[in-house]
């Protein structure tokens, strides 16, 4: 990656001299700051901007280090070709048309990345807009010069972005609006060959980089993607663009982009430490505060110290909502505080300072009272609300973020106020490092976002099972013994969980109604009855189920209705009937971007509803299924709800680990469902199970 | 209130000449747009700026129409004894110091209203920042003069405020940003008198103003507030302050509000047409755009037209998210598209007009892109992203915006880039009509607020249930029979509900176990066994219900096991065993400040955890009931989720209009809780039940 990012000599194929045209811009982009030697090729001109132009790759004399196309697609080819001739190793392409715009496209796309692989060449793009280094002043990109025009504003975010225009159209506001810096914008377009992967492993140990946000249409090497985010001590920000179905259909347009299961997804990245975004803007903040929020006490005890006693009750609104908390403050804070105000008004959390500020103006205000709230033990974090363009600029912020540093808390701050005023609060905000926000909300919401991150390292993502060399003899076994048999039916299928100490539901098969019968009497009421026939895959659609049956008589009816419907074929399962206090899914699977992956959620009619199944990349250690266990949104019912048992999570975390065991050491198994995994008195067990071989 | 709004004159008392005192500040106010009689009140001054200034209100020569009181607190009882004797309707309090600093300060308050109430006064305040009316410039306020120095920016949208130093940051940051213009903003702050339900009377009459936005911490009078939502054609976004314990003690230090019941609450507001905000620039940005499309199709079929394909991708997952769809188009509309792009992209939604630039320009683009996608019939909206700075300013705003009134579709903006360029576009924007976002997932929000806001006329909240005499009748004779037991037991409860036809399910009561045996053999099994004992209220916690007994043995061991724990007393009750499909609640309740209330929510554990659960002021029509219904998050599962049969709305809406009629036509019924009302195949029975009366 380095001479993509570090090039001690670029040339520009496509280099032009003609007004608003692309070669021209970036021309003008790599002369801004560009200190290696540079080389325009175009067989039209003799010079560009004083440089000598040269009509082909070939004609350089010196050693190119990375060439950028920047010519009609069509054109790629021959000029990949040159490249290579040169021996260039590091190529480029900004230029589209490529697989976004279908078939043609696709094909033309192809043919350059053969071109590339034959010639040992390393593709960036097509259809890009670079990259930009904006500490360095590295501009290798077409954008318009315009964007930076107001200046550059260097900073530790580095950026990654599948869309071009995106890129700039983000660069050109966050520099007018002067409150993030960034480091690296790296717009990667159809990622033909250079990925996120490839970017954001060089980001991670790049120096100059604190954190990555990301803005991708696709993550085909999702599993890759996984390993770097788990091993980042980065904060990482992700915007997935193409969720729904519409906007899916759009990146495929856009950049040639499979999005993918959302729902996966999303529940993977979250797992591995990443943090998702939802909109631009909130990504860029999101990754500046958790850039600069380096440590979080979990809870965030806040004190909130404001000019309007609104916005103190909105923020505590907020906070609580997101699960932070609103600190109590000891009496030797409150004692401190009061000085600061007229008698009239008790010292409290919110701090409003309005009525300080006649006593002492707003800035002595403001200091105090941030002062006495850093000192106070019951608080991790201040939120500092300001109202600027009324007074003289704010001058304390760099003592106060001192003040913080020096008490190991967070400072976090709100401006509204006259425009300017807040442009220059927002600035000195940045120049001091301090997260500063226009809504309150977003303030929040980043927060808890760094409340939320967790601070813990994983175990690889390819680590190797460590499973009881007797458990994988006995697995093997069974499915040998259904070699041709894709779908294992519900009994063997339970069968290979027991291997791996998956806790099953009592069972037992038979091949006849009158053993059916005589096995119900041996085990006892309530049952449940349901007839297995091969090729069968709904069974209680098929009204091959009867649950909670709670008689001979009752057993016997059943029977007779589901001897029917299996019109002689198959066998029956009689199983202890238990009716949980709720019930979970868990399983296996294997995705196409993701490897193997282990699934767990709650279950039921209404938690279908809600969707709340979470994802992890198998194996698993425990540790991480414990993890996984707490990641699901209604954990609560799994921790006492209600006065029931709390969910054994390590027996059910052992399950987790098991069903990323044994699909990780089948390569047969595609698929593992258990549905449901009942809970009764905090103990899961497995009623239905179905395991899926690959074709 | 028209006194408070266009004063024919007014007296400033606590008016000063001393540099940025609030006297000095508020005379400073009033000299600037106001043209009426004004009189400065303060003993220590002659003259203050050219002004008579007077000792008294009493010595001012001339009617005083309004008093504007800004001394300190202790002084502003004796201020309206003076505004009293000389005969002053109106005052206006924006001191501090009153209820919001606790029992002292409410006695002071107190003390003043009832002086008002002597005086024939009404009082608006004390603690707040008075009222605003930007397009008059009048300022009838004490906020720093500095908050308007940017020039005021008058618009169509009002705005009540409980928070004083919120209103005044509010104005500088809209003024600031030029994209929100606004009509009146009105600061009533302790709400001692006139509060937000006089204020939005008023505000629903003004013909100058088109939306209303609120920051509230209480609504005390929230029964009014809801009959004036209900009535309202114009849209409410109403942010509640105090949704948190932290908030809701925040606000009673703050304005001395009353919380209450966030859930309750927002259940009202939102069934009531008002739609919710969550932070404040949110809120305006939603009475904006609530005020600027007045109509909208349910699913906003959007076209996308963008200069940033990521943008586009997002926009549809976004627009798909809240619920909306992203248009298909047609034929035409492609082929009309694809003049304007290269040949080699094709023409789809998202419009990615990137391309297009280079051939035509990027106004021209813009401008035939959207022509084109305004004149497909599968369009409703149109979301234009742009990229300002760039390019000359965008001069096409006005005619582009004509174009959309006369298909009659809406059109919305979203605007990234250069800060100058973006300002300047988006007061374009504001000065056209049209919406503008800097965040897409705002615009979509609003867009989205827009779809939900339904325009339907609703009864009033005190409309005259019909029941019929003999319902009536038959229910006083049951609540007689039971005077001085508040608490009527289960069977009782349920024989209520059924002479409003409320179905229950099939039970009988029996005294003896003998008795109770032979009931159970003439139902038949599965059947439920309760005991009722006086004064047991929790009867599965006691041990007194048995549910699903499906055999005679069963039920014998349940009768001991129930009988044992009743020691004695009660009877027992044994029902029909009803396993439903999904079990719901519902009830009805009063609320301190709204009054009598019909309740309905899903049931279960699950549905506990997501609590979802509506609210509606009673008596309900049951047009009303059916929108109640369509309420509940969750109202998929009501619908025919997973093949159960959809419930029977118009059963359940009877159900619920029943409620609130009981609960209307007998004041003394506290409380009624139906929990659960079991649905199985559709139909809704009310399974177990309580009614509380009044102590």
């Amino acid at each position: 990656m380095k001479s993509f990012f570090l090039p001690s000599s670029i040339a520009v194929i496509g280099a032009s001299d003609r007004d608003n045209s692309l070669g021209s811009q970036m021309i003008t982009n790599l002369l801004y700051g560009y200190r290696g030697n540079l080389y325009p090729v175009n067989p039209n001109y003799k010079e560009i901007r004083g440089l000598p132009c040269f009509p082909s790759v070939d004609a350089i004399p010196g050693i190119v280090d990375l060439a950028i196309i920047i010519v009609p697609a069509p054109a790629v080819p021959d000029a990949l070709e040159d490249c290579a001739r040169k021996g260039v190793r590091r190529v480029m392409i900004q230029s589209a048309g490529f697989a976004e715009v279908g078939q043609a496209g696709a094909e033309l796309q192809e043919k350059c990345s053969s071109t590339a692989r034959a010639g040992g060449i390393r593709v960036w793009g097509p259809n890009c807009m670079g990259l930009v280094d904006i500490p360095r002043g590295h501009l290798f990109t077409f954008m318009h010069p315009k964007v930076y025009e107001d200046g550059l504003i260097p900073g530790r975010i580095s950026i990654i972005v599948q869309s071009g225009m995106l890129s700039a159209g983000f660069l050109a506001d966050l520099m007018s609006e002067r409150s993030i810096g960034v480091g690296k914008a790296c717009s990667i377009g159809n990622k033909s060959d250079v990925d996120e992967c490839d970017v954001l492993e060089y980001l991670l140990d790049d120096d100059e980089t604190d954190a990555v946000a990301m803005y991708l249409e696709s993550i085909p090497r999702g599993r890759r993607f996984v390993e770097l985010a788990r091993t980042s001590t980065k904060p990482l920000v992700v915007l997935k663009g193409g969720k729904s179905g519409a906007g899916a259909k759009a990146a495929l347009s856009h950049t040639s982009s499979l999005a993918g299961d959302a729902r996966l997804q999303n529940s993977l990245l979250e797992g591995a430490g990443v943090t998702l975004a939802h909109d631009f803007q909130q990504m860029m903040e999101l990754a500046r505060d958790l850039s600069l929020i380096s440590h979080t006490p979990p809870k965030c005890r806040t004190a909130i110290v404001t000019f309007s006693g609104g916005a103190g009750i909105l923020s505590c609104d907020l906070l609580e909502e997101a699960g932070l908390r609103v600190a109590e403050f000891s009496e030797e804070t409150k004692a401190r505080l009061g000085k600061a105000f007229p008698d009239w008004l008790p010292a409290a959390n919110p701090v409003d300072l309005f009525p300080a500020f006649a006593l002492r103006g707003p800035l002595a205000a403001y200091r105090s009272a941030v002062d006495a709230v850093l000192a106070d033990p019951g608080v991790d974090v201040v939120f500092m609300h300001y109202f600027a363009g009324l007074y003289r600029n704010f001058d304390g912020m760099r003592e106060m973020k001192e003040a913080a540093d020096r008490a190991g808390k967070i400072l976090i701050m709100w401006v509204i106020g006259r425009r300017e005023g807040t442009r220059i609060f927002r600035e000195e905000a940045r120049k001091n490092g301090i997260p500063v926000h226009c809504e309150l909300s977003r303030a929040v919401e980043c927060l808890a976002a760094a409340a939320g991150r967790e601070q813990r390292t994983f175990s690889s993502v390819d680590s190797e099972p460590s499973v009881p060399p007797t458990a994988v003899d006995q697995a093997s076994r069974i499915l040998e013994a259904g070699v041709g048999t894709r779908i294992r039916d519900e009994y063997k299928s339970k069968k290979l969980l027991t291997c791996f100490d998956i806790p099953v539901v009592d069972e037992q098969t038979a091949e006849t109604a009158d053993e059916a019968s005589s096995v119900a009497e041996n085990m006892g009421y309530p049952l449940a009855l349901k007839g297995l026939v091969p090729g069968m895959v709904h069974k209680t659609e098929s009204g091959l189920v009867h649950l909670n049956i709670g008689s001979t008589e009752a057993f016997n009816e059943a029977l007779a209705a589901i001897a029917e419907r299996m019109g002689g074929k198959g066998r029956f399962l009689i199983q202890r009937y238990r009716a949980g206090d709720y019930e979970l899914i868990a399983g296996f699977l294997r995705d196409a971007q993701f490897g193997p992956c282990v699934m767990f959620g709650i279950g039921g009619i209404f938690s279908e509803l809600q969707q709340d199944v979470v994802f992890a990349c198998a194996p698993l250690s425990v540790e991480e299924a414990r993890l996984m266990i707490g990641r699901v949104r209604n954990v609560r019912l799994l921790r006492g709800f209600r006065g029931t048992v709390p969910l054994d999570e390590e027996e059910a975390a052992r399950v987790l680990v098991a069903l990323g065991d044994l699909g990780t050491l089948f390569p047969e198994i595609e698929q593992i469902d258990i549905n449901p995994l009942v809970v009764k008195d905090g103990s899961p067990v497995a009623v239905d199970a179905s395991v899926i071989l690959g074709s």
